[in-house]
């Protein structure tokens, strides 16, 4: 039995992206999934799937998860995934667990149950859809893209402080801050751009003047 | 009463971060929501949020459709979203439509239906998982950033092709010629870039022996 570095758990759209994604870069992912018309029909398109429930350790194990790196959870079952990952900490402590979340406080359950790389599903489309309105509203392209990468790093990063915290009312006012410190973060780098605009200006515009003071004198 | 250029129907974690994106690059919109506990909550943590159905135009027209660039239409309901694209193309054809697709046959369904702007919701975080799975297989972190961006742009693009495409049969055999084809074309902008690491580690190699030549020569 050929053994893969990779195994891929939920062939949905997510799952099946990034077993795409690995299979154009030479990397080889083992499958599993539980929807046995999706498994016929991707056997079909040319890949190796496995039917099966990911979260049981027998089949983990028949699929490779003793000698493989990493497990991609890419299920849409919530339970399911909870479960996967109870079982693969203790049956298969070598594996790196790469983990999709549907939202934020799906992520925070995820972060809490130790988890280190989780993915929030559709957090970096929703930025790549906000920099395009950006851009048809007439934003630099360029700037409108560097402020989507501040943004999720910084969202990010809070995900990680505001997952700590248990209390509701406790939750929303520190969301609330953060959400707004962030909100200025990008706003000042924005206006640190602008000023820098200004002060190129304004250096074209002296030495502009200088030149032309420089050739008036020189001519009078 | 005031209009803001935008309009965001459906505010769960996909329509909450364009709004928050957008904000953050001094950008108003105008937010429509069907959940009252949502719109509760997001209330309270400072968004103004308008509650009620956006497939209905008077709504629409109440939250500034005939005065606004675009609509982001982020909501859930596939059946609703296309009420909502008609009634937003018969009322209100000013409006630039931005809308959010579930998976792949979702989208082929919006495209079909004219739709020019359309993100399948996890696309991107996969592809971010696919780049960091590499990096942690070993892999050189540019490239495979590089390679996340072609994958994204010859997916879309074959998107369009096979949105036409009616039969299933025949579009089974025409998804898996261009998966087939995306992969060989990611596969030979690996090789060329290992070529140039050969020619350069060639190079080196060549000048290094010319300049130790040089060197013996001198002191012989």
């Amino acid at each position: 039995e050929e053994t893969h570095p990779v195994i891929i758990a939920g062939f949905g759209h997510f799952g099946n992206t990034v077993g795409r994604f690995l299979r154009a870069n030479g990397v080889n992912a083992t499958y599993l999934d539980i929807d046995s018309d999706r498994v016929a029909l991707l056997r079909r398109m040319g890949f190796k799937v496995y039917y099966g429930d990911a979260s049981r350790h027998d089949l983990l194990r028949a699929a490779g998860a003793a000698h493989a790196k990493l497990l991609v959870i890419a299920i849409d079952n919530v339970e399911k995934r909870l479960e996967m990952i109870e079982t693969a900490k203790k049956h298969f402590p070598n594996l790196h667990l790469y983990v999709r979340s549907r939202n934020r406080f799906d992520a925070y359950e995820l972060l809490n149950a130790g988890m280190l790389h989780v993915y929030r599903e559709s957090l970096d489309t929703s930025l790549r859809m906000g920099v395009d309105v950006l851009k048809m509203l007439g934003h630099d392209a360029y700037h409108a893209t560097r402020m989507s990468k501040m943004f999720l790093k910084y969202d990010e990063k809070n995900l990680k402080k505001l997952a700590a915290i248990e209390d509701r009312e406790a939750y929303i006012l520190e969301a609330r801050t953060r959400m707004e410190e962030l909100e200025r973060i990008l706003q000042e780098d924005t206006n640190n751009r602008l000023m820098l605009q200004v002060d190129a200006a304004w250096d074209d515009a002296s030495l502009i003047k200088e030149a032309t003071q420089q050739a008036t004198a020189q001519t009078e």
